[in-house]
């Protein structure tokens, strides 16, 4: 890891984050990888939480996932989630699935609570087997020490941290049928996904009383607009997991149907801190300098939108024209042409900032190198494509592509 | 272009390509955008050629794209084709339109055709008109000039080269029906698929007698095992272009089916060809000091080994692991996975050369690092993956991704 400079486009402040009546947490050093840093972050739950969880699309999913997956099937809700950095516990066979059991065991016994009711979550290098025995009496003494406090918060940010340059935490309030509720949530992740360094994880956690439908259909919901819009390199990690987890401590009056208008204010804020996560992962971009908003209009539908503005975030091409504060709207319309969507070059519109750089199919007659460039130069740039074709519309958020992106990457393992 | 050095990979020498009846070629300085190099390439083709073409799926593709396309419906065949580099003619509108149909009239005055049997392809920055007046005398200069001669050859690769740092010619023989055909080819590419700068073009001619349907179905097939298996950075130009003229000056027997057993000799030649030129553009891949070659097996079927392959192959990760020298094979993991095709985590199989790094889910007992790291010190290296499932194989062949693309991409246009 040879970048340790904070990135240029994280938040000046980070929040300092409230408690939530049922959550503690806590951290340790069990050497698992990395010297002199916490690498173990262990949250207690209070008895009825409820938990829901979006994964990994990979085919080659880490054994914490295929343990998340298990243990949410069963319904029993969380009582603890225990997560390192250092080890990804990924392509580590039959055990790797010994691993996680035991992991699960050691942390029930430390909690009170069947291993079912732990959920487990790793980050770090893939392949090496993790050695679990390393959690033991660690994860007691988390328990003892475990505290619910804003210190606590953001030690629970740092200890999972890999490759990133700085802590990622977010918190919002929403009002359900008159009791007011808190949303805390902690995210790690560089390369959006990459199994090795900067798999994407995070956690958040509400005082919220929610069934487990209710939270995994508002979590899925809003993964679409937050955590599905953001792309580093377009590599999909073995390992990434978004879990949300409801104490139930609020007392709000219970809801059944993710679609009751009661729920209107906590969807919207559930949402906006989702969206607050994911663009830290995009403004933490390994050797990102520039955060840059695709936002694609006039497709044909939204799921086209998307692709398109997909195509756009991962081009290599036009990453590293961002990162040379070079207005080279071509390559935006290559990544249009490349996407496979419906396209008509003579109806496209093209934006970088404000400046429109070409409109049906050609060059805008007013366009302006110098303005163009003065958009570049900006550390935070929209590029924003109108296909002119009907009203489907997607906004993701992706970074430059920087040398320092190949040295990080060339040099991370070795 | 700030990369002036030729890549490490080029081969230690360049073909002398035979004269084949019935091509002569010329180069020109029309000044498009380039001083003092080249940047006009005439061919003239005698009465009788066939062509076949192969082309971009962009959905923006470049005018002259467009043009070809229709040029091919027609039947005609080929008498000329012009190519330019220093501008793609892409994204230029209704002026595009115009500058190609100006291009081919004063082509088809030149070489004494109808425009419809003038070929065109350009490559180079993409949205700025061409002003197609600068072919004006220089065209007719060219035929004059045009000659049949190894130089001739050497000169016409020059003249379209972008970003390339080294020419690509190839030349196979081979028999039909007892009377010997010769296949000469260039190509120009470096990033595979980039507008702007390294779009791919290829033009493959021989002297044998075919048919424009066989040589459209020769070039087909040809194209899936040659130019379709290489990438550099994913992107898609809007102006990938490989044409196959046939001048029928061997005078062999008429063969009307590219199934015809009499072909196989020149199926062969002519794959074989196609798979160098492919290779050469892996070879000049911008900031390259690695060849990778990515070869999948145990696929559902061949198609899933091949997304499985371009999966690997388009991985940032894996592409900076490679240019590291670092043994990552965790990134292989993670780009089988993200693939989205059938994968078993737990039969999967990985070898960097000859040393199997990966077996049944895990890191292979016998794994040396030093033996891995000593491959990965090659300047060509394979990464083999056995997906254990069933028969489909693929191979397709990239480059490693450095400091030196993001320089040369983040400087091109301005």
């Amino acid at each position: 890891m040879s970048s340790t400079s904070i990135s240029p486009l994280a938040p000046k402040t980070a929040p300092s984050l409230p408690e939530i009546a049922g959550v503690r947490l806590a951290t340790a050093q069990a050497g698992i990888r990395y010297q002199g840093r916490t690498d173990v972050l262990f949250v207690g739950l209070d008895a009825g939480t409820q938990v829901a969880g979006v994964f990994t699309r990979s085919r080659c999913p880490s054994a914490p996932v295929d343990w998340c997956r298990a243990a949410l099937q069963t319904g029993v809700g969380a009582r603890a989630l225990v997560v390192n950095s250092g080890n990804a516990n990924a392509f580590t066979g039959l055990k790797g699935r010994d691993a996680v059991t035991l992991t699960a065991e050691i942390a029930g016994r430390a909690a009170g609570c069947t291993p079912d009711a732990v959920m487990i979550a790793s980050t770090g290098v893939i392949g090496e087997p993790l050695d679990a025995t390393k959690f033991d009496g660690v994860l007691a003494d988390c328990v003892a020490r475990a505290e619910p406090g804003a210190q606590a918060w953001e030690q629970a940010a740092k200890a999972i941290m890999t490759t990133d340059t700085f802590p990622k935490l977010a918190t919002r309030s929403a009002e359900i049928a008159g009791k007011t509720v808190t949303i805390n949530g902690i995210a790690k992740g560089a390369g959006m996904i990459a199994p090795d360094m900067a798999t994407m994880l995070s956690f958040v956690f509400t005082d919220a009383t929610l069934p487990q439908t209710v939270l995994q259909e508002l979590l899925s919901a809003g993964t679409k607009t937050s955590f599905n819009c953001v792309t580093v390199d377009g590599d999909t990690s073995t390992s990434d997991t978004l879990l949300l987890f409801a104490t139930g401590a609020a007392g709000n009056a219970s809801i059944d149907r993710a679609d009751d208008p009661r729920l209107d204010g906590f969807r919207a804020a559930l949402d906006d801190l989702l969206i607050e996560l994911a663009q830290f992962v995009a403004r933490d971009g390994e050797g990102a300098r520039k955060l840059v908003t695709v936002r694609v209009e006039g497709a044909e539908s939204d799921a086209s939108a998307h692709r398109i503005a997909l195509s756009i975030a991962n081009s290599p091409l036009v990453k590293t024209a961002v990162a040379g504060e070079d207005a080279n709207w071509g390559r935006v319309v290559m990544a249009v042409g490349k996407a496979g969507e419906p396209a008509d070059r003579d109806r496209l519109a093209i934006w970088f900032g404000d400046v429109r750089v070409a409109v049906q199919g050609a060059r805008d007659p007013g366009y302006s190198e110098e303005a163009a460039s003065a958009v570049m130069r900006e550390p935070e740039i929209t590029v924003r494509v109108d296909l002119g074709l009907g009203q489907g519309a997607a906004r993701v958020w992706t970074c430059d592509l920087t040398k320092a992106y190949v040295e990080i990457n060339g040099d991370y393992r070795s």
